[in-house]
């Protein structure tokens, strides 16, 4: 990724001691409420952990996952991180991210060095079939949504608006639609893992106001070629407020390069 | 689940210090090459992990990631747990699977007490349509495979024979069936996370051999009904040799109780 890029600077952290970093969650990337998106938080931990991992030639996040323990807000974090174990082809590493000394978000992941990769390649799925960006329309009208400043920082771009931006959630569970970083700069393997949490939720066209994220794992099956991102975002099984959601992220040249699932609690009406 | 059950007998732990337990892998949960299968060492963490969160009223897992460092072997385990978060419906720590002092497995869960779940029901997704049990053949032709234990310990239902196990894989990456414990005993939340990985994998019937587990992420959604499981497994993208296995488990009276995925990496080809 661009060293420029808007999100790179805002997930940037500093070595404070050993295997202990700081940053900041800026207000740029806010999910409703005023808390920072789960996936921008998720991030941060990443690029600290990420440090310690290049150091030992794996430098992709291969296997993520990640347990939102309380909502996290903009502000100065830390973020310590440890070694578990490394392999001949991945090491494995947890990274915790600390706000006023609580823990916020706890991460495990192992990297690997994803070129490196090598067997047999077989795709039983396709990419979204999307109309050209260009042909497609801007999912919010060219403005972000109030109080949720993550949308200022990332574009979506859809075949056809879905029943929910009118009022009108069609309960379809899967949408589909082109995203990219507002800035133009294009994902790397550590900000595709933020970008699996960066689209509106499936279940907002399931007539759902929104959801917590509990548990969020995102696998990275290859670095990203520059452009455009075909998205699908799924959820099939809501049972008692609880809810998956899938997200699958394609390139412009067509390969998968990431696939997350996370576990989320719908958001209660207010009543 | 039955106290009496293998299962249960062989995940069971001792507090042998505040928080650390002690436990044995049998060799009767095998799966190739002389290794525990993955999903009963998660299982004998989450046991551990379980003792704490009972205290907190917390009985069920409902989002579980575990992290598979290197291969365990049967022998004596222990466990060290920390729970790092205790929030009003959910509560949230770690269990470290340790082998001869290695750490094998590494384990964040979030548990909760799902009958105290509520809030809105949904299904876009249907159970597997299978015919009754007693209409199905035995998978193994009544008898474990050689060398894999844990095929002795579940018994595994289908409509009709997949073609990997005639030497002819059809290339489908979809396979359905029935599951159950061999000893009859039923499965219970903790359970059901060491089913998703007990069965033959997707991919072979893909042609390939089998793989190891990176990471298994498992979201328990209900507690179980006695009786036999309607399983579901499923690959869509095996790239570079590394591929996802999703994994559903609904029960006997047509509810999801289990989901799952993996990211795994194929067994090179001997030659």
């Amino acid at each position: 990724m661009d060293s420029t890029s808007l999100f790179n600077a805002d997930t940037s952290v500093n070595e404070i001691a050993a295997r202990r970093y700081a940053g900041v969650l800026t207000d740029r990337w806010n999910a409703l409420s005023g808390t920072s998106n789960g996936g921008y938080s998720l991030a941060v931990c990443l690029q600290a952990l990420k440090r310690e991992m290049v150091k030992l030639d794996f430098p992709d996040p291969l296997a993520v996952s990640a347990f939102f323990l309380k909502p996290a807000t903009p502000g100065p974090v830390q973020i310590h991180t440890e070694v578990a174990r490394v392999g001949k082809r991945v090491a494995t590493g947890e990274a915790r991210l600390l706000r006023d000394d609580q823990e916020i978000v706890r991460v495990v992941a192992s990297f690997t060095d994803l070129p490196q990769a090598s067997g047999p390649t077989l795709l039983l799925n396709r990419m979204p079939e999307l109309p050209p960006v260009q042909q497609c329309v801007d999912l919010l009208g060219g403005k972000g949504m109030p109080g949720v400043s993550i949308t200022e920082q990332v574009h979506y771009r859809v075949a056809r608006l879905p029943g929910w931006v009118q009022g009108k959630p069609s309960g379809e569970g899967t949408m589909e639609f082109w995203m990219r970083y507002a800035d133009g700069s294009d994902a790397d393997t550590v900000s595709l893992a933020a970008l699996v949490d960066a689209a509106a939720p499936a279940v907002l066209e399931l007539g759902q106001r929104g959801s917590s994220t509990v548990e969020l794992t995102v696998h990275i099956r290859a670095r990203p070629a520059p452009g455009w991102l075909a998205c699908r975002v799924s959820t099939r099984h809501v049972i008692e407020g609880y809810h998956e959601e899938d997200f699958e992220i394609w390139d412009s040249r067509g390969q998968l390069v990431a696939q997350s699932r996370q576990l989320a609690v719908l958001h209660r009406a207010t009543s």
